[in-house]
């Protein structure tokens, strides 16, 4: 048996930090030796620090447990423990975030990503890997650009576009190119970290605003779909989205009611379904642990898909939809829910982690 | 002090029934003497046939509580009693529905009905006062055609469009015709009854279909922005609705998430929110006891409307709306929000009522 | 007509200090001319600081809304506006609080205060004022102690004992003096404020647990039921009560589930309803503003009372109460509510200083 | 590798018979090979009759999806396909259950039933597993008073006592026998079925009564935690317990808020927590599939335990208990929580018939 790869959490005590730490108990490849957090958190047992704070249903091992939480401006102490951290802290503000993700990397230590600060940064792939696996290529442009050897920084997109951005690429790859989105997202709390949105927001309550959101749903497809030129992502053109988000009170799941035209070339419904249900990304060729058998589920029941239903389907990496119909203004219309701190955060980050070891972007 | 007009509550055991009592305990018009329901209910009195399946959040004053339940279908007691009568029994299919609203017409009685059964009749108008009170002028044709000399239909439009379609409306009257909406719905669980939509599907979940709902958000509109043309209603035309209908974890308040295109001619937000701030209706015009104030509310915070500070403004009985923004693949995009029970149905119901007083359609 | 007392409240932007302003709106002897929070908000008109954390359901009449928010330590600025204040804020640890009032009370404000700081001292009354009005009487004292003129302060007891204090108390009464007392609350979530407990805590929840509250829940109802001697609040003894609180997903109104065992005289159930039906106050006798009519409302129906149904009842000011039945353990059981923001804090603030007015204890 | 035991499960459309369903796939001994419900289900496949009343959170494999229902009242199909059944079903009154469940037995086939129907018939055994393994012994008894060779019924108590009774069974055994009990219970939604509990009464909302559960959480432990004599299951006598039952916005897991009196010998805290502690019951020794591995778990976070958090430890069999301390009325308190839909019934109902099986009480 191959020994595990050492791996590190930054943010470890936040939502997604502990989402990460839940995830990797018995990942077959990594294994957590390193948590890190903000200065205040510094110095205490992983296991006492989340206490009364903690979100996971499961009882957390001994081993992460014991973990002595470092703090993660400390880069160098990371460089002697893991050989890749996931990251999910924010600091400061964007450029503080931006520039600590850059000194792990240039330490040597790979850098997956939850922050959205370096989303929008030329070099800096945003991995759905079912999507765009194909941009872990920029990563020796990368590297060059910046003098890093063996380190790097990849980003995985928004939670609120994860549910409908896979069938929308199903769509364009079997030549329906999808030119107009209007999307209506129900998104999830935990979404917003912990402590996050208050009880008394959405006790009998929804609140159709989040700080944002719409700009980020609406403007990171472009650089998903987009293509490798030149050693630059250039954005897709031709598709425009319009994006209404709102919170619910849902503890997980973010749900996304999608209307879509086409170009000229318009599928039936029906294959779109045939679409969908054959749809397989290099995560599924590859057999990655995190992969999910079939990375879209179409449900023919007709109030599916709900969160509580089906966002732990397949690990919640999966995306699941259903109702699809015409839609009286654009072509067709149906709803997506994808699992937002599973697909939409940890387990994309790790999933984008199992595709660069299999790429061998990673010293084994 | 003129007397009361005695008005009898169909339906009145129900969810909207019980809103109905509950809103005219003190109406300075209307009193209700009657009560009627299915034969199960009838005989009781009306306070303890509520008793565990009440849904009020007021103290049921004693008069309605020691009305004895009729039943419904007993059209010759309603006779006796009641001068006019509030519709919100469904009673087998639609067509018995259908017939038992007749039977009441005929006997003299007008019906104010919240039942879809006769929504698309074609000489039965379907009201929004401060949309199309015109319509009412449909009732003489309808007397006519039925040999009815005092009793009519006058039905109101489903709750899940009632958000927007007066915003939509005011931008019509100004010469911005909308031509295409895309809306998502957020529903409150009180427009399905009671005992309606279990608490395992609404507790941290949402369920992203409504029966016959998408119907009525599409279709419906179109009869009521439309025209009376040779003593029929026409439905209005060059207008596409497409609309997702969605039940969420709210009690009261349905919320929509609202895209529009204009044709050529499109106003610019600061036209559209002054459109929406001068506009008013024949309910304002009148001083309609139940008329609010301002028909649309426009609240700048960025975060509303949302359904539990908002859907009880002035009595109920206003949209709120807000989040006016340019939309990417549409021209506009806003969110509005209406109380379902109150402007989407009891009180709806009313202000229908009264407005056809006004006109002088009743007997005084 | 009267003019108005001119009145401030303190910690005007938190959750109870926004119900004050807004309970306050048409009072018939007060009149909100003075709001002060923390200096980070201080200068901002009050209006605008609320903005997108308002917790109001009714639209802020302009006079509150262009109030300009003061510092709460600006003692001075106080003193030319108001002739007393509600005080709802918290500033550092209790000693500030504490004293933060007494320097208001110095400067001749009376202080109507929900802070916990002062419950315990010695010469400061802790009033319920259906229960114990004549603490008041120890103003003499602590004005005397303290060498006031003018201003005095009164707190008011936590609001989780609020709802089954007063059925508790009529019983004492009564000559049917309780002994001890076990009770489980499920506590609303505005009761910690804004923002206040998580959504992740509460959606699909319960927290078995809030800081500090058994102890308030067991240790306070011994002040407010003890008897002044010698210029002292004496607590009372031989009662012993066990409390078990939680935190449940509910926005307002506090349940209790209470068993209690009597000494030798016991009750029968019958004698406890027609003690309860009977029971009556001073508020009611003076006919305050916001006494409620019937103190203790007692609900028949097996199945109340229900927060979402009773908490509003009157007001909000009335606790309502049902399911009385023998105990196997204790001797009789029963289930009580209260709205926690109103009757626990705001409206529990407000009876206060009308028993205070109308007992001369104000300048007029 | 053993040929699994074909079972049934009746009342298979229901919360509970659907549980059962997802518990058994791959369960090592079991195979749901039939499955029953009233007989307007019956006909239709299994997967199709789920539909859209679907409560299932993972997806439900081939096998028992296109199993054909049967109707429950068939006892000779079921006696041909099954050895023994999971009862979950009611049909109605108890008398038609009792008789029908008899059937079942007198057909040769165990039935481990959930329904309250035999829960007081006093030749059959109420079992928790962990607590009362031994009153199996009555099976004989119970079969020769019926002239049954193969068949026998076995039922387990109410879902509402399973969180506190094995800790109070742990404290019987070591010599501190509990004599009173005074609980409140906060019970999920799941426990009255589907569709079950109206989400009006949920959404920001308590309901203080669930009908018929305060009686069983007072009375059916007396016979769990009975004795045998004489072939006779005779009630624990010297308990007194009193119950409050509130059904709380809550999908899965049942809370308990219990404080309890010891005879003379009381326990101190740390006594209590040891003997908890070290708590292990005949599944534990028996290594039964569905044990937990630890019976009850005690959390030392003060916030603990939680329905969602904690509900689904060890696969929702084991009881997580919190907040021990001291009461000012009775001896001390804590705080319980139970899965109802797993450990309360489908789970429980498995657990004992792998006891019965392991006791040889089955046909291999």
């Amino acid at each position: 048996m191959r020994k595990k790869i050492p791996v590190g959490v930054l943010g470890a005590t936040g939502m997604v930090g502990q989402k990460y730490v839940e995830l990797l108990t018995n990942h077959p490849w990594f294994e957590v030796v390193y948590v890190a957090a903000s200065p205040s958190s510094a110095g205490a047992k992983y296991g006492n620090a989340l206490s009364d704070r903690s979100q996971m249903q499961t009882i957390l091992p001994k081993e992460p447990s014991d973990l002595i939480i470092k703090d993660v401006s400390d880069v160098k102490s990371a460089e002697r423990k893991c050989r890749l951290v996931f990251s999910a802290f924010e600091i400061g503000d964007k450029e503080t975030t931006k520039k600590l993700e850059e000194e792990y990397a240039a330490a040597g230590i790979p850098v997956f990503s939850n922050s959205s600060a370096h989303r929008w940064t030329e070099d800096v792939p945003m991995i759905i890997p079912e999507i765009n696996p194909s941009h872990l290529d920029i990563i020796s442009a990368q590297r060059k650009n910046r003098g890093w050897k063996e380190g790097f920084i990849i980003v995985k997109p928004n939670c609120s576009l994860q549910s409908y951005l896979a069938p929308v690429h199903a769509l364009n790859q079997a030549s329906f190119p999808v030119k107009k989105i209007v999307v209506t997202t129900m998104q999830a709390v935990s979404g917003a970290g912990y402590p996050g949105v208050p009880s008394l927001d959405m006790i009998d309550n929804v609140v159709p605003f989040i700080n944002g959101e719409e700009d980020k749903t609406e403007e990171e497809p472009l650089k998903v779909l987009g293509e490798i030129k030149r050693n630059k992502i250039v954005l897709r053109n031709n598709l425009s989205i319009s994006a209404h988000c709102n919170r619910v009170p849902v503890t997980n799941g973010h749900m996304a009611c999608v209307s879509l035209a086409f170009g000229k070339r318009k599928p039936s419904c029906e294959q779109i379904l045939d679409i969908w249900h054959k749809f397989s990304g290099e995560p599924q060729k590859l057999k990655l642990p995190f992969a999910p058998e079939q990375p879209i589920i179409y449900r023919k029941e007709e109030n599916r898909p709900q969160p509580k239903k089906d966002r732990d389907v397949d690990k919640g990496m999966a995306v699941v939809i259903g109702r699809l119909r015409p839609c009286n203004v654009l072509d067709c219309k149906f709803v997506a829910l994808s699992h937002n701190t599973v697909r939409g955060a940890a387990g994309g980050g790790i999933l984008n982690a199992e595709l660069a070891l299999s790429r061998g972007l990673l010293k084994n």
